[in-house]
């Protein structure tokens, strides 16, 4: 079986970052955006459209479990949004049969689970945060700290509904993780380089 | 100023283990029994008595901060678990100072809070923490799964209790430490090493 690290992240802690590096350390794939190609390109709906249904909330607040509810919606918004995270579930396993990856959010942990993966999460100070956003995301400068800082909470608290629609569990809860990382002092390639050594103790890495 | 570990744990998660494995790694003072050696000898109480003070809930169940309070305590219990408590700040403090060190548990990390140590909590499956129990401690033998598991739970009630009691914040939540470590999958061995990666990025340890 493929080796798979899953990173969860709270907005503008370098989950993402930090996702990109182990991968390139490990010369592993990585995957973030290209699901959502992948997505478009199955369901022949537009990239933006299905990025805007992925980070928007489902409406129901209770969990489901696809494949397994006889829950039927007449709410085609709800359809839509499950499909996609349907066709999301298939692609991710898909490129987890593939080879040894690195896959950052969507639900990736509990999608699958069955496959044992190596499961982070990264966190971070709020002030870390609109910091990382600001030197990382050039747009950020139009808004004001207030702007960002809810920004921040709300794409969070989208993470977090998202999550429990989807899995049942709640999003960040440390015991469903391996090891949750705060970056708010940390050294991201430090940490990245210090996760391959736990993960290939005895391997000589790049 | 001297470089610091602190370390929180669920009972029976591998935290001590840790915390000496790092000492040795990185060639620091580790610190845990000791500190009651020492409570003991300044205060002419039975080291047995202070190791039940210190784990036992305190009565109060609201947080005050030593020093800063004008709460007289009519109840001796309190008092005496509060000088105790006093005088075990004092200790650890004094070791801070003496050289880079390890502390686990006994709120090192709020004690020690302006001098900026690196914060670690461990935690683990209950499952995996009652076979560490077992494999770790012989006397674990005499107790059915159910007494062990009703143990390790209280251990936890009463080292959620006195951390906020003293310190004000919740035990084992996230955000609170640098590192959190889920050790039911994991080799502490390995974990130890990264760790030291982590924290020493380019150089050599032992």
């Amino acid at each position: 079986m493929n080796k798979i690290i899953t990173i969860g992240r709270q907005f503008g802690s370098g989950g993402r970052e930090l996702g990109k590096r182990l991968a390139e350390l490990l010369g592993w794939a990585y995957y973030d955006n290209e699901i959502i190609t992948q997505i478009a390109n199955r369901t022949d709906l537009a990239e933006s459209y299905v990025k805007q249904i992925l980070e928007s909330n489902p409406v129901a607040s209770f969990p489901i479990t696809i494949g397994q509810t006889l829950y039927t919606s007449v709410n085609s918004g709800i359809d839509q949004a499950t499909n996609i995270y349907v066709e999301q579930s298939n692609i991710i396993t898909e490129m987890a049969d593939k080879s040894d990856c690195v896959i950052v959010g969507r639900c990736a942990d509990y999608i699958l689970r069955d496959r044992n993966p190596f499961k982070i999460f990264v966190y971070a100070s709020m002030q870390s945060r609109v910091d990382r956003c600001r030197s990382k995301d050039e747009k950020s400068d139009v808004l004001t700290d207030r702007m960002l800082l809810n920004k921040i909470r709300k794409i969070d608290r989208q993470r977090a509904k998202y999550y429990m629609f989807y899995t049942g569990y709640k999003w960040g809860e440390m015991r469903n993780y391996d090891i949750c990382i705060n970056t708010t002092n940390a050294s991201i390639k430090d940490v990245a380089k210090a996760l391959v050594k736990m993960l290939q103790p005895e391997e000589q890495t790049k």
